[in-house]
């Protein structure tokens, strides 16, 4: 199984591939999308597309795992994330890549074993996981942290799945955290 | 010049396309792209991306006009209408059109001549104006209305470029609203 990991955002969007081999990890590429600010908002969101896409194109990812994100109390702010994020959906589904969703806190208690843990933390034990060389980049780090909790978690949603005809979604709504879908 | 008019929307995505020929307006299709709600996002998302890339393989519009979404009161729906117009998007920006954006406001006081007209007047106006038969579905007149407003406004916007190197995007925020991008 190789999984891409999503950290979506308008600004900087994280991108991190591994590959799952029995019990180890293995890491393939990590990296930002850095989305020039200065452009009109369907030119963002075309830059994060194609990014995506190329990613995908040259990695062949399986599956594929996104951040979901928390509203913000800024409603402005919600909306642009919300735009970004379907861009980013959008590269994967017309990849035909099916994409799976976890909050933050599923990520940081599946990589840290704490769901409050700090950006630090989450890109320690990353480079920790995948024994990288050196300390990945916050954006690589929290894609490649929602990747890694696929890896954990992934499974066993498959077999509540065929437990109890469980969709993927539900399944990761049962695990709480407020989950925006 | 023809005009794709979108009014994007996760449940119900209206489309609406219009030639302008000097001062006179040519309805040419719209239509209404019903999303499945029991569907994941992602699945929901790509159902409005390859609906409005068929929309423009069949059409051929040479621009495009989006109405500007009022941030939500619901946090939880800001984000989800924000993907869904961020699909809209990036189906136009994927087909190398440029994007137009206009507020509810901006679209009703081009059309009706009254920014804060009930939907029905915008229905009424859109028949009017395009000389439709019947009178066109909600979603089909917004997204009408939308590509009208364009074809009234554009023009002005384009001299306002020319004159004092406005962005179309500089220009729809001086017309007030309460504009998000």
């Amino acid at each position: 199984m190789r999984i891409l990991g999503i950290d979506p955002g308008l600004r900087r969007t994280g991108f991190g591939v591994i590959d799952v081999d029995g019990p180890r990890l293995l890491y393939v590429t990590s990296g930002t999308i850095v989305v020039p600010a200065d452009q009109p908002l369907a030119q963002r969101l075309k830059v994060i597309l194609d990014n995506i896409r190329e990613v995908v194109q040259s990695t062949h990812p399986t599956v594929s795992a996104l951040e979901k994100v928390f509203v913000n109390a800024n409603p402005a702010s919600t909306l642009l994330l919300g735009q970004a994020r379907g861009a980013a959906m959008c590269a994967l589904a017309d990849s035909d890549l099916l994409v799976h969703e976890y909050t933050a806190l599923q990520i940081k208690k599946s990589v840290v074993g704490n769901g409050h843990a700090a950006k630090e933390q989450v890109q320690k034990m990353v480079q920790h996981l995948l024994s990288l060389s050196g300390l990945p980049t916050s954006d690589s780090a929290d894609a490649l942290a929602c990747a890694i909790c696929h890896a954990h978690v992934g499974p066993l949603t498959d077999r509540l799945k065929l437990a109890g005809g469980l969709t993927a979604n539900n399944a990761s709504r049962l695990r709480g955290g407020r989950v925006l879908g």
